[in-house]
């Protein structure tokens, strides 16, 4: 049997679509970054504009001793799922930490923020009596399968629309265990939820709320604690999730909540039980990078600053770009193959790593490319950015003119 | 709404089942693996003997260094996605040393083994027209997920039974596509999969083969590519799963097969599109320990002595455990309180850590202890662990008659 054509056939489509992904190959240096070497077509160095590494936790020296010296100390990894050999003294504090960041009784890692949404959101679905999970309409990709696998009851409801999801659960049984899930940022646009709106809807209805802080943590509160620290709403929400592989520059996912959440979905969870625990030596890295981001507030600061700087910048020369009170400046392309060919003579022309963003990452024809400006970006690379960015536009319009 | 209530009662169940787990909590000290302290109930030094860093690769002097270095070189985290900004020159590295290891034309690499089942299985199975999945009555968990998320039809076939599996296929339409997914080393009882014999039906029936080599890989055939290395098949099955947490001594997970089915699988799985990818560090740690297991067998044939060491003197004093032809050594316990107290005592009173084994990860009623000798195991750690259980297995023996 040739399986192959199976493949390629799919593959095809893809690429006829302009779908089909190319990784660029980089490689990072400690203190250089956003600089990197990208290895994709002989060795270049370019400046990263798309990175999740929002404040370049991954190069700061308290995360780099804490992980070197622990992987000398205990090894490279845990050598075994959590409740077979492989639970470190590490996870522990790093569980600590997670639960006092979020101001929450306890705290459970995971492998990946993915891991913790699919596991968390398929356990509670599919354990709950008479479960129902409302989720909001772009929940990312991580809460929609792991609502899918728990193959309870599920309810999507207009994106950010409290009134919506007001509406919905009016609807739904009383005696239904109603779990509403939703983002505080979103990712690729870049809006922020009505989370006390919504939180004040889950109460009225006795419905359960998760929040996936993904994109938060680290970087909003005054400890780094997310958008829910930084209104003053974590004690009403009753799972935050978020991950240690952004803002906090490492790897792996978490979930806080009560002790006794907690201890259900390290009891059941398929996803936290069958798996090797992350290495120590990672447990470690995150422990130094939040304690860090609880305490210093330099890198959210200038994170800002260079936000603000980037936009008004952009503003200044004409170019268009999405509003949001968020760190993410997404500006739409609407087309795979242009979104592509941008990103291509960016990296090209001018030495700057902007991936396009295209399907399934966001819809078919909302492709966008998307700017995540941080504390390293100096007030020079947001300056030749908008001189790359504004001869591009030049390009575009008198190619659009002569077309 | 006290949602507490809800998680409580069904903790409470487990609880009064024998079943609620207790993780110890290890710190483990490079160059003194198996020893560990355990800090769980005040500081004790123990040896573990239910550890899946197999061969002791995670306290590896080359593994070290190539995860120090690479922290140092580039940093502690991989600040994206494989697609956005996350792909390391070190994970191309990876990938070609794991395709090497298995001959196959490509690799690709997840978070976990448990994540590359799911997302794999879960995208063949509900990307390829008419799938049908036949899955191995004892498959993993991560497979049986994976599987579930297909949403394809599914066969179980009887466990390591290849006329049940030709049965089966011969009852699917020939329209079908069929995959065939199992295990070599079936990690809670050692045995093993006759896999020429299922290779043998798949292709009979045109059938796709799926192989999990998670506890095998590292540790069978010449290079450590496995069993299927070992009885030269690697060649005839189309893809191969492994995992990067246990013998490698690592984090992570992966597949291999034709560079259309990694391309596919790359293109198509929300498990590994939508997450961060792991550490460069991570993955240069893991190509380190698998160059280091192609060319040195030393590590799988000091295991192998002390495993056949720990079964003939568990023979000699008469203490009962399973036969397989594996590194894996089940001693049946078939109750949870009991396998618990067993393993209390031999961490409290000999400063012995091995886990009970209980529901979820095996059936209720074939709870049991289950060793892994490994190369830094001493002759002395075997004789005393021998004694350690002589004497338990006397006093159960008195207790018994007693009662
Ligand atoms: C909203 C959201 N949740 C969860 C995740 C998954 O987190 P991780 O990268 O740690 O797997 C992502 C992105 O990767 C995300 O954007
Ligand atoms: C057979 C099998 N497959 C897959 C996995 C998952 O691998 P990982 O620990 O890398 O997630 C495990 C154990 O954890 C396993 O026993």
């Amino acid at each position: 049997m040739n399986f192959d054509k199976l493949f390629q056939a799919q593959l095809d489509t893809l690429k006829q679509e302009g779908n089909y992904r190319i990784f660029a190959e980089l490689e990072r240096k400690c203190g250089e970054f956003p600089r990197v070497t990208n290895h994709s077509k002989g060795q270049r160095e370019v400046t990263v504009w798309c990175s999740n590494d929002y404040l370049g936790m991954g190069q700061h020296p308290k995360v780099i001793e804490a992980m070197v010296s622990t992987v000398q100390d205990c090894g490279t990894g845990a050598g075994g799922t959590r409740n077979i050999s492989g639970n470190a003294w590490h996870h522990k504090q790093l569980e600590a930490e997670l639960a006092d960041l979020h101001h929450k009784e306890a705290a459970l890692l995971f492998t990946s923020g993915y891991v913790s949404n699919w596991a968390a959101l398929s356990t509670l679905g599919s354990r709950l009596p008479n479960a129902v999970i409302l989720s909001d309409a772009l929940n990312h990709a991580s809460m929609i399968e792991g609502i899918r696998h728990a193959r309870c009851q599920k309810v999507i409801w207009k994106h950010n629309d409290p009134e919506d999801l007001d509406r919905k659960l009016a609807a739904l049984p009383a005696n239904a265990t109603k779990i509403v899930a939703f983002e505080s940022v979103y990712s690729m646009d870049g809006d922020i939820a009505p989370i006390k709106e919504i939180l004040d809807v889950c109460d009225k209805h006795g419905a359960m709320s998760y929040i996936d802080e993904v994109h938060a943590v680290g970087m909003y509160g005054p400890r780094g604690g997310g958008v829910a620290e930084r209104e003053g709403l974590m004690d009403r929400i009753t799972l935050i999730e978020g991950t240690l592989g952004k803002a906090f520059g490492v790897v792996g996912g978490y979930i806080t909540g009560s002790h006794a959440l907690v201890d259900f979905i390290r009891s059941f969870a398929s996803g936290f039980i069958f798996t090797t625990a992350l290495p120590p030596a990672v447990a470690a890295a995150a422990t130094a990078s939040i304690r860090h981001l609880k305490e210093s507030s330099y890198e959210r600061d200038m994170q800002k600053r260079q936000v603000a700087r980037l936009r008004a910048r952009l503003d200044a020369e004409g170019i268009p770009h999405e509003r949001n009170p968020s760190h993410i400046i997404p500006v739409m392309v609407k087309d795979p193959v242009k979104c592509r060919m941008l990103s291509d003579i960016l990296m090209e022309q001018f030495g700057i790593y902007v991936q396009p963003i295209n399907y399934p990452t966001v819809p078919k024809g909302t492709e966008r490319l998307r700017f995540t400006p941080g504390p390293l970006h100096t007030d020079e690379d947001i300056e030749y950015l908008v001189l790359a960015l504004k001869t591009l536009w030049k390009q575009c319009a008198i190619a659009h003119a002569v077309a």
